[in-house]
């Protein structure tokens, strides 16, 4: 048992499959050998919130009211610090930490700055993802300061990977769902990344490392070890 | 969407691989092509609660208070049921059901039924269980009604059953617990069960109903289909 834990409180429902995933990784992650080892955890799995693909379209709904309104519950609920495992709705992060007083760990940070440590300095970054999160820029961003190359896909690509992603999303966790999403990630090798970033919490449901020649930063599961170490105090927060 | 759905609450941690393979099988039972068609679930996994099963031998701290204080919490967050995927924590649920008012459905209610429905009339239901769940005797007590001859284990088998459970809470999912596991089980088969109550959540980590030749009740499973069926309103609170 660890005395001196954080309780954590996970944005989630973005999708469900992908938050039952982060929590799984998460268990993954934990050295334990009871219940009892395990990090404590509050969380509001809540689908109903607004498409933000659509949002970012400009069309629909505005789902950062109700993202915000989920943070401010999971404060209330007692969690000392929050994580989200969707990365398009960090376009929504600044009404997030207007609504609460506590901490946000951006996955978007955390997977940037595994991306630069995993690879050697200088080279380049394969960026995937979806049409949203890359129109919402949140990784050119964080990446700029790196002065790091970034290899992005082309709108052609990015709308066949929300194509696969709302397959994964309708629960098609086939082979060819995978493979469709390799070829993608590969044609971001083929034009000179080093390391891809896994920019969307679907892809881990039907991607792992061991499928790339390359090193293949899956930002749920670094955002998974981050909120471990930050749960039990071995790591702080900044 | 769904428009008149209801918010679950789940009272988690015990142990919470089991409570994310209870959100698994829930999304798995869903009908859903996108996000928005899922449940809404707030969830606290709380894997600190004192051993349940110490408890049950008269040894540590009562777990009753804490896990009421969960109830009491996921109600404050808008729950408007609550559901446990945990079968010996049911021997608090009085105190549960003092702590709040909203419903709380059983998990020993449910699996009993299912356990009815699935095996003809007369046959006898085999109770697979670890020994702080048999001492409380919940299912002995739910069964006793139907009339049904009811398979129970040995004090060594309940022993050898805990020793595999903790295998599992320690992150050990291997062919070999499965099937000490199995072994188990099929011991209540041998003695006339023609139905299975796999009455402890961490079994279907594990274990699934193709391993057996007699009709297999996950009790979580049985639960997260009920949960789906509550929330999404096709089947009323009794």
């Amino acid at each position: 048992m660890v005395a001196e834990d954080k309780l954590v409180g996970i944005i989630g429902g973005m999708g469900p499959n992908a938050t039952v995933d982060f929590m799984s990784r998460i268990l993954q992650a934990t050295p334990a050998s009871t219940d009892q080892d395990h990090v404590r955890m509050v969380i509001e799995n809540n689908p109903r919130i607004p498409s933000r693909q659509l949002a970012m379209r400009g069309e629909g709904q505005d789902p950062g009211s109700e993202i915000a309104a989920i943070a401010a519950r999971l404060e209330a609920a007692g969690a000392e610090f929050l994580v989200m495992p969707c990365n398009l709705a960090h376009a929504w992060q600044s009404e997030i930490e207007a609504a609460v007083s506590i901490p946000f760990v951006s996955i978007v940070d955390v997977s940037v700055q595994s991306a630069l440590d995993r690879s050697d300095d200088g080279s380049a970054v394969g960026l995937m993802t979806t049409p949203g999160c890359f129109t919402a820029g949140l990784y050119q961003q964080a990446l700029a300061a790196s002065g790091r190359p970034v290899i992005t896909q082309t709108p052609d690509e990015l709308a066949a990977t929300l194509s696969l992603v709302e397959r994964i999303k309708s629960g098609d966790q086939s082979v060819e769902v995978a493979s469709g999403l390799r070829t993608l990630a590969n044609e971001l090798v083929n034009r000179g990344a080093k390391v891809l970033i896994a920019a969307c919490t679907e892809f881990p449901l039907v991607l792992d490392e061991s499928m790339f020649d390359v090193a293949f930063v899956s930002s749920t599961e670094v955002l998974a070890g981050r909120t471990v170490a930050i749960a039990l105090g071995t790591e702080k927060l900044q």
